[in-house]
């Protein structure tokens, strides 16, 4: 049992390289990589070739909708190009994920505009860096639009966002209207923040 | 807002089958593949093709030894290789994940065998599904073999496994060691289980 062992990691190169690749994507420690390494090794060659064929094709093939700048693969995107979607309603959205989650809810009948991000002064992210001179375009070129909701994250930089979006919009004359805050559905009152319960008191309906 | 929407997620088809290429890998869910495929998505084009070039090389390439039933890009593995290892101490293990496991310890110098599993009797398996007569091939094979360690896992399964390898190995007149219990590096009396103290106090050495 010498002390001076320099060996790498008992593993192939070409597995290493694997785990070593996987453990870049976010969230994925060395540790997960090595195991996910190791369950495509027993799984089905073609498996591993569909899963190294999506990777490709996704990079491949997506880009953003030059309308709504969600993602999609085609210059005009799925929705865009739906004629039985309200296109004078649109839906202002942080990132194609937020898209994703409103699209699952399955109410929401209009079309999107993903800002690609949110105002973080912190950070740097001004307006100009997200796509709000592209809404505006937007806005003046298909002329008729009804509504704008502003669906932007509940947080301080979405909040930001949502009131720059309010203030230029105005002089425009188009309607604005930002989602409801209140209790999350199965929300419990007890465990339910001041912010919250600020935002479901003052925002009360009648039945 | 219509009620009998039955549309997609609002993403385009390359990225949903990449999302549900991602979720078939263990522990990762829709939530968490949704997450990977738009950090990918927002990724440098060679770090994207880069993995996808690693797992196809992973499965084109890697395959096990011949000798120690290791990973290995090789017939035979860099470790039954390497000269400069004991090859008369062969250290069993159950995967080659606990292969690697070994070697991070730097301080094993001898060569391995893989069973690739452990006595399972619920499961279904049994000795003849586990490298186990490639192992005795290769005592009789080498000749001069002097050591066995078995380092299976300390669950129900490796310690069936051991006893079981323990007794065929005996008539072989293998000397045959396990690798010892008993509390880990860092570990706390007051929140060690009993079967680890148990095994901590039985196998105590002299100062």
């Amino acid at each position: 049992m010498t002390e001076n062992l320099k060996r790498g990691d008992g593993l192939p190169p070409a597995m290493t390289r694997l785990v070593k690749e996987l453990s870049r994507l976010p969230g994925i420690g060395e540790k997960t990589a090595a195991r996910l390494a190791f369950n495509l090794l027993n799984r089905p060659r073609q498996d591993v070739i569909a899963l190294a064929e999506a990777l490709l094709e996704m990079k491949e093939r997506v880009g953003l909708c030059s309308e709504c700048f969600g993602l999609s693969d085609t210059a005009r995107c799925s929705i865009c190009g739906d004629s039985e979607r309200a296109h004078d309603l649109i839906c202002v959205v942080e990132g194609p994920a937020d898209l994703m989650a409103i699209e699952r809810a399955r109410t929401y009948n209009g079309v999107y505009h993903v800002l690609h991000g949110a105002i973080a002064p912190l950070d740097g992210i001004g307006p100009d860096d997200l796509k709000v001179q592209e809404l505006l375009a937007r806005l003046e070129r298909s002329g008729g639009v009804r509504e704008v909701i502003i669906a932007t994250n509940a947080t301080v930089e979405g909040e930001a966002t949502a009131l720059y979006l309010a203030k230029i919009l105005k002089p425009l004359g188009v309607k604005t209207t930002r989602l409801a805050r209140g209790l999350p559905a199965g929300g419990d009152l007890e465990y339910s923040d001041s912010a919250t319960l600020s935002s479901a008191l003052s925002g009360r309906r009648e039945l």
